[in-house]
């Protein structure tokens, strides 16, 4: 068992955080993976009034452990922060703009509030909202994020917002990543991609087959999706999906895109709808290359603890030279 | 005292390797690397041979430990290969393109293969060369690299090469690096920009002045470099190096630099020559967040490895509940 600020902070059993990603992080995602010790949170995206109060629902009546919901920023309706918070989630997660307007709604319903930061000019506003624990998201991530790796993110972002905490995000999937996260000075990871691909989120069956299919070179950032559904992202935010005939057809001629865009439209809703994926986007992450089935969101949790303390003990085990980068095979 | 594959491929005392910086790893750095327990290597770069016999002769007589030489893959020339190999280095490094025509001379010569890789295919290639070891290198780094990022890049390669060790490059400048590289199942960090900064590093003092002051969101991938110096860099490769005047003024305007090329490279030539760093390119990777101040080469090896060791205990120790990640403070 990993103890960390992160677990102390929320009382979890891993240091493991799911992505609150828009339209597929659910109720029984959330709850599946605050049952099995991390920390659920509800992708409430643009923040849809009718879908939050469906999967809120849910997480509240599921889970039996803490368990949160996060927003896109910039999008927030002050009346749709509250319907959020009357279902008591024990976080609050912002991302993607400045927190500060939101930050007395979350205080006032007893909250925790974590704010994701994709530099340090980001880290420095969460530091004055308040936050409780800082999210540093790299570009490897899917959906929406900015332009820096986690890798040198983390640490940088560590050493400006101490001694607030600091969970890590983008690019990690398996035990590896968390350790990663940890030897860097994280308190835990969050992660979005791995958790699309399991049984319990929302996903459509197809995309998820998808993202098993995919390596990371098969993703992309782009402005394509949010062009055709009329969303008007600030910079310098774009989404990481994988590539598909949409994407070829447009990325780099968004402009034209923008042209013809009821016609495109329209068919882009079919599509979504139709779980066509060549035209419809699979938000996703680098590190698909690490994803190779869909699991039970429990399975996933206790192993990546697991495989997370097998890797720490086995890199520390280095300095005495009683083991190889290798020797011990983690499981799959 | 780390031992991993790398340590023990090479006789190292620490599982650091100097990123072959063109023209700024030059043999008083190589040796200085190798020297501290680290492995060397003098950046050949384009491979041109006044520069080459130069610094490799020096790295030569200055060093008393396995050290090794770098050169830009697509650009060899045999005879400049059979130079650089001439002067006995114990490793050489490919980099940025097919390595499979250059392995029968390496062999030749005793010579251990590195090939770095950016990507899933290129880590193919390297396999199929024969490769001792593989570097994956993440889009975090400075200098000439790909798309994709470290974290989710070096298990995908480690998982795939396997049983051949892999070294973590992109984005690592500290001990908290390092550790996450070990965590990750890579058997070392190749580390640049830090020794960018360097006091033996052959790097302009008003560039390592640059490198200490910025941050990594000052930072950016680009082409305008090769464009002016008329490499002609194949994709997916672009270089990373720090915002400058030159680079606002013509990054997304390559036809038109190119189409200016006479009088621009002119005056882009004088600026290097003068280390007016707002037009000639310093590169630099993400990591600059992490780089503040001009050290002896020495002594950031042994401290990168020492804070490792010291992040892989803590985080370790994390299983136990006996620490948190914020309870030892590094040396800087």
């Amino acid at each position: 068992m990993l103890t960390t600020a992160l677990t102390r902070l929320f009382d979890l059993t891993h240091p493991i955080v799911l992505g609150p990603m828009g339209g597929v992080s659910g109720g029984m995602l959330t709850a599946a993976v605050s049952n099995a010790g991390g920390l659920g949170l509800v992708g409430g995206g643009y923040g849809d009034p009718e879908w939050l109060g469906r999967e809120l629902s849910l997480a509240r009546e599921q889970a039996n452990r803490p368990w949160g919901c996060g927003l896109i920023t910039w999008a927030i309706k002050p009346e749709v922060l509250d319907l959020a918070l009357s279902f008591e989630p024990a976080a609050f997660m912002l991302s993607f703009g400045d927190p500060r307007a939101h930050v007395d709604a979350i205080r006032r319903a007893g909250c925790k509030l974590i704010c994701q930061v994709q530099g340090l000019d980001e880290a420095r506003l969460a530091v004055e909202a308040g936050a409780d624990l800082i999210v540093a998201q790299g570009t490897e991530a899917g959906g929406h994020g900015g332009q820096r790796s986690t890798l040198p993110l983390v640490p940088a972002v560590v050493d400006l917002v101490a001694p607030i905490p600091v969970v890590a995000a983008g690019g990690i999937a398996d035990g590896r990543g968390l350790a990663a996260a940890l030897a860097l000075g994280a308190c835990g990871a969050l992660i979005g991609t791995r958790f699309y691909a399991a049984r319990e989120s929302l996903g459509h069956d197809a995309a998820k087959a998808r993202i098993v299919a995919a390596d990371g070179g098969d993703t992309r950032r782009t402005r394509v999706f949010d062009v055709v559904r009329d969303y008007s992202w600030p910079k310098p935010y774009t989404g990481r999906a994988l590539r598909n005939d949409f994407m070829a057809r447009w990325d780099g001629r968004e402009d034209a895109l923008a042209a013809s865009l009821s016609a495109e439209r329209t068919a882009f809703r079919s599509a979504a709808a139709a779980g066509d994926f060549d035209t419809a986007m699979v938000w996703a992450g680098e590190a698909v290359d690490l994803i190779d089935r869909v699991d039970d969101a429990a399975a996933l949790v206790a192993r990546i603890a697991r495989d997370a303390e097998t890797c720490l003990r086995r890199a520390a085990a280095l300095a005495d030279g009683a083991a190889t980068a290798t020797s011990l095979p983690l499981a799959r």
